[in-house]
């Protein structure tokens, strides 16, 4: 029995190497989930005393905070550095870009528009780079532009998990509508390459695993994708689901996993399926 | 019977003023025909001893040369000048702007995109402008740009009489292939002035004049918005087409022109209908 991994699984760059400064920063605390997933969390506290806080007052309990990957508004960081705390940062580097773009735009005089949703913190932490708060607008569509101050030059930036396609609507509504429109594609395409990478080996697996929460919206996505390739599909949570009789006669296993699915409970599916096919 | 003009008709903004300069340097030539109507240009020439010469070699007979309005490359640009002729430049305002961000993007490093039609003279001056001609590129279509070195930077310009439409079409394809897109709507909206406006007035007129060439593609557009609201709408090259039968029982009589008719041809017709009616 052969198994195999997708060439894309799982957690993204950013989730990953935010991971790993939070194990390199022990008896600290991360501003925010660092992943929506529980177990991590928990082994993060467990393993390296690595705990939670929602809000700055919590955090102020700390010594040493951790910046999740979708960053912090520049209101808090100020607040976190002038009560001498000390901020590790693990924004992931995709969502800095943007920050840095908006901070930039905005001092040079050009009009905000940020495609995203005003209430996730990555987009609250963008905004929040702004220096012109009254022409930095953010958007789901088109529409919400109408009416509103855009003078001549507009920047755009987008939430690092939007579609292509709708950040491409709200782009083509301003070309018209502005003298200059400076358009930075800041859509991270992690998600779309653990999708394409599992339809590629979905096509030529003969029995695909794909691992992660029942409720995650990326893992069901995954799992519909190796369907569609290969009949033999299965979604899991973890290794105690699997069952000896679905690797009968079957030649290539494949695996793939949902964004928030750590790599530690990965290596004990592949461990089990090893045992349950040796 | 009242006469009204729409708001817009005729001429646009640098068509008139080009013809001005021209008017205002006697004993000159344009490099290339100021505008398509062979009747202005004979006014010139006959008026003012403005000439008109298509290239470099026979502009070295004259002392004084006027750059029409689509603007000239810069390489004729330099011939003309080192051989010691006096340049005046009627270049458009609105074809100096693509020609002056495609020197400034070109010079910054961004890859050029031109929308607009590589043997169109506005185009030639636009794309000469460049500083960097192997990374600029003259395209009508997106499909064009496939398989193009463009980097992560590129600035895009459209020739002034493009559609939007088109425009936004590659703008959208462009908008997630490079890292920053830097569009500059340079879409000059003159003929949407003049259609938007002879539909206004045809709402209202009870006969409309619209003047121009029978071949003119811009006056035919005009001729079919302006039938779609007032029926009893006409096409006319000029005053002598005139029928007194057609005013008879009307109240308003609107005028439309297109974007090559002389203000001359559309006062005579003016005092035609006025004689026709009196």
């Amino acid at each position: 029995m052969k198994i195999e991994l997708a060439e894309h699984y799982g957690f993204c760059y950013g989730v990953k190497r935010a991971i790993e400064i939070a194990q390199e920063h022990p008896n600290s605390a991360t501003f925010g989930p660092i992943i929506h997933n529980i177990d991590e969390i928990n082994r993060l506290d467990r393993d390296y005393n690595v705990g939670l806080v929602e809000d700055v007052e919590e955090a102020l309990k700390y010594d040493t905070l951790i910046i999740r990957t979708h960053g912090i508004t520049r209101d808090n960081l100020k607040i976190l550095k002038k009560e001498g705390k000390k901020v590790i940062n693990a924004t992931c580097p995709y969502v800095t870009k943007p920050q840095q773009i908006v901070a930039d735009m905005s001092q040079k005089g050009y009009a905000i528009v940020i495609f995203g949703d005003k209430n996730h913190p990555e987009i609250k932490g963008v905004a929040s780079y702004s220096k012109d708060a009254e022409r930095t607008y953010v958007v789901l569509k088109e529409s919400e532009l109408i009416g509103k101050a855009l003078g001549t030059k507009v920047a755009i930036v987008a939430q690092t998990t939007r579609k292509p396609e709708d950040f491409k609507k709200i782009v083509s509504f301003l070309t018209t509508r502005v003298a200059e429109l400076r358009v930075f594609n800041t859509i991270c395409n992690a998600t779309f390459e653990n999708q394409d990478a599992a339809a590629d080996l979905a096509k030529r697996a003969d029995i695909m695993i794909v691992i992660g929460g029942k409720n995650s919206s990326n893992t069901k996505q995954l799992f519909l994708i190796a369907s569609s390739y290969c009949k033999d599909s299965y979604h899991i949570e973890n290794e105690n689901e699997l069952k000896k009789e679905w690797f009968e006669g079957k030649n290539l296993c494949g695996i793939s996993a949902g964004a928030s699915t750590p790599d530690w409970i990965i290596k004990r599916v592949i461990k089990k399926i090893e045992e349950l096919t040796k």
